[in-house]
């Protein structure tokens, strides 16, 4: 069985946002599969998707902070520069932590572990409202 | 046809460990799929899954000098620190690397290159075992 | 319904490269599936791929000085040396990005945002064709 939804995130200041139940709520078929797997994709070059800690919101602002050091911004050897400062470094990032989760279905809900969410993670100082593609498979 | 499985992975020390063999010793109707995938998923956000060298345990070791470098502990602009130094750059690697891997399944066997193995990336110095979930589809 | 191939990519110079029509066009059955998902899943440890913007090729040459930078070679501490000044670099390139892309079906064609394309990452000064395991699921 498969379910596919393409859904689009409210707008979201730079940084990292647990978006769990922004995704989940949307999801009207999940509970109809017993297990089975679910495929999030973001259509976006400059922004990207990970899992990590659900609880402390350090740990997101954290991560901005720890990304903004690996990957700095104006730097001389650049030469995509034409988008603004932040636009090489938001792809760079992207591709460090993906386009993509992928999460097990056990008895209709998300099979995550206690402390995991679904991070969206925005490297555009004004990226806009950010769609995605879900793909749920399972019987 | 779905197979699901919950395990326990032995603890291990800070540092990637080669886990193919521990995980695939467990999957008991992984031969009776001739096509197909393999998910496997950690349900933790300070340790993580990677596929590479499965053969010179020196390019395990330099995997934890090197993300060591790239991700340091102690950081004055770190915020979450309360539950040790090597908790916030923990949750960092576990998202570099990610919390799962997806191997296409053939002839009832993970079709994996030569040389390559599923590690086992524990971030933590004192993480305990850490459970996975592993999702395998085909027919 | 399954579908697996095994392809061959052609040689690649180090570097970053835009590899959508070279996969796509191997792939016969792919029109066939109105819903599903495409694994593309490379059977190497020092190569990657990754999915990033398709339009300017600056942005491939910024992502090879940007891990070149990140990950260096001749660092002294390195010990897995013996393949070469590139390898134990293109080993931890491989896993910062990633040995598989996941994307999503939709109506018989890759269902990619407008900006996206997949990345052959070849992080070896002589690596060769590369092998990949592509395989799509969906109905």
């Amino acid at each position: 069985m498969w379910q596919q939804y393409e859904i689009q995130l409210k707008p979201k200041n730079r940084g990292f946002h647990l978006v769990t139940d922004e995704i989940v709520s949307q999801l009207t078929g999940l509970q109809t599969i017993s297990v089975g797997l679910m495929h999030v994709f973001i259509q976006h070059t400059s922004a990207s998707l990970t899992i990590n800690e659900n609880a402390d919101p350090t740990v997101r602002t954290d991560f901005e902070s720890v990304f903004n050091r690996l990957v700095k911004e104006n730097e001389p050897y650049y030469r995509h520069t034409l988008e603004g400062s932040d636009d090489l470094p938001a792809h760079i990032k992207a591709s460090l932590l993906g386009p993509s989760v992928t999460i097990p279905i056990t008895d209709g809900q998300l099979n995550l572990g206690t402390w995991q969410g679904i991070y969206l993670c925005e490297h555009r100082n004004y990226g806009g409202s950010r769609r995605l593609v879900i793909t749920l498979n399972g019987e």
